[in-house]
């Protein structure tokens, strides 16, 4: 059997079976990050590839390239609540390419630490055929505010940081070569991915949030995963999801599908997560002075599956995104 | 410029400059692993990233992959005496590789991380054109038992943990097609690498050890690396090396260069280290008695550069080893 045959999840599934798990380690392989009890606190680790055919366009500006990779280690322990100690890098280069790329491709990683006010403590680098960029990212957390995928219950409130959709219709301006014009907001909303560290820190903090995930599999592949790892059901609003105007009017002029881009794309580094109904008021009122707001845009209930109500009618939410080796 | 024009010495001066260094932040990029102020201990990170064409043969068995993977990064914590928490790693392969390649490969990674009493904690699986194996290990220190790569002084002692050649010679028999025979020894030698986790935990606790650094670049690289982060003159006596009997005999019967597999080979994962004058003997009293012994195989002394007494003339070791990008 292939490893196309067999998919990522079911590759999870697989990794979890076989590695031990440790007296110390309280989250192991299948959150967004490993959390290890080291005394009074965790130390939280996630760890992300990037590939240079299968995560960059040929045309993709070095910057991207080093925010993007910073970002997606990021956002995996914003998803967790914790603080940035640091973060290491291993880097696989081609032997002919120029010694400028890599000198560009750091000093934007580096810049991106520091607005996350962290650092690029180590790395390692090496001959490759393709550009690779491994890398790892830790904090830690107070062992009470460690936020997980599996403690979303009955009545909580689903909610997301940020709008929807932005980045991946600024990529598919880039792919269908639409002028720039108007989308420019779109295009930036792609090439400068922001992970939410302080938002899940304040979550981490509120003491009301009962579950957390990054989108960056796409917000129906993440609601998924939510309801599996917390064993409940989840029914969000598509009247309530938050949608840029600018990808609707877009998407319209276009006639492209709106809920390819607001559903399926994995583009985005938002927060998704659950909060106790009694808590919602209050930390949106807290959070909702900041530099991006969290909406509702569903309800946790009994049962399984994940589900979206149309026009007082509901449907079940297909469980696809992005997954490598399909 | 192109990149195979710099080296990767050059490039870890250039990386140097570019990565911004916190206050909390101990050792940075330079050292074998990084060591991060976490309240009473040092959190110590260390990245590396293996891929097929440039560190397997294509005949390598998979057990081997998966335990060099492990090693090399654990091998980097002992050298900072460091005792493992656990490891990540993030995986690229093909579309078309077997499944069952990357569950044996798994399953080796996790019994070898057991092997050193440690665990697989989190990572991540992507599409490649290659075999990509980027691990990251962490692990703590007490903060006055943290050792360095700078720390050498006048006087010191040099020394050797284990014994040199075996691996590299294991290669040689492998690349030379020759018999197994009586060489099973140093195959295994080159299959089956040790990091020195234990031992590197007791010249930590020590008190006597100044410096440390492993040999997987090559006993003369590493010592050129003691030597200008310690700014300290390295004199080691070719008479005191701890060769491998077999390794010399394999050598004279197929006429090698015995100093290429000794000096200039990275494939042992050793502890290269120096010890103050006046520990060293019941440090040596102290190790000895366990799985594997230490030598003593020269002396510091003032000024710069390494050295190397042969037949009582002293003649410089020239610094090369195995370097990516070259």
């Amino acid at each position: 059997m292939k490893l196309k045959e067999v998919g990522e999840r079911a590759l999870l599934r697989m990794v979890r079976g076989i590695c031990d798990k440790g007296p110390q380690i309280e989250l192991g392989i299948g959150d967004d990050a490993a959390a290890i009890n080291i005394g009074d606190k965790y130390l939280v680790v996630s760890t992300d590839m990037l590939i240079g055919n299968v995560h960059f366009l040929p045309e993709t500006p070095i910057e991207r390239i080093g925010r993007k990779s910073v970002v997606v280690n990021l956002s995996d322990l914003a998803a967790m609540g914790a603080n940035p100690l640091g973060l290491v890098f291993s880097i696989g280069a081609p032997r002919d390419i120029e010694y400028s790329f890599i000198k560009d491709l750091l000093e934007s990683m580096n810049s991106i630490a520091r607005e996350y006010d962290t650092y690029i403590v180590g790395g390692d680098l090496n001959e490759s055929t393709e550009i690779i960029i491994s890398g790892t990212a830790f904090g830690t957390t107070l062992k009470n505010q460690l936020l997980t995928r599996s403690g979303a219950r009955e009545g909580d409130i689903i909610c997301l940081t940020g709008d929807l959709g932005s980045a991946a219709a600024g990529l598919k301006i880039i792919l269908d070569k639409l002028p720039r014009g108007e989308n420019e907001g779109l295009l930036d909303a792609f090439h400068e991915p922001v992970a939410r560290v302080k938002i899940g820190h304040l979550l981490a903090q509120s003491g009301v949030v009962t579950s957390t995930i990054d989108i960056s599999d796409g917000l129906a592949a993440n609601l998924w995963q939510i309801s599996r790892m917390s064993e409940v059901k989840l029914i969000i609003d598509k009247e309530e999801l938050p949608i840029n105007p600018q990808v609707k009017k877009i998407s319209d002029e276009n006639n492209w599908n709106l809920d390819e881009l607001t559903l399926f794309s994995g583009e985005d580094f938002e927060l998704l997560f659950t909060v106790k109904r009694e808590g919602w008021e209050s930390l949106k009122e807290n959070v909702n002075t900041g530099e991006v707001n969290i909406t509702k845009i569903g309800e946790v209930s009994k049962g399984h599956g994940v589900y979206i109500k149309k026009n007082s009618r509901i449907e079940e939410l297909p469980d696809r995104g992005y997954e490598h080796f399909r």
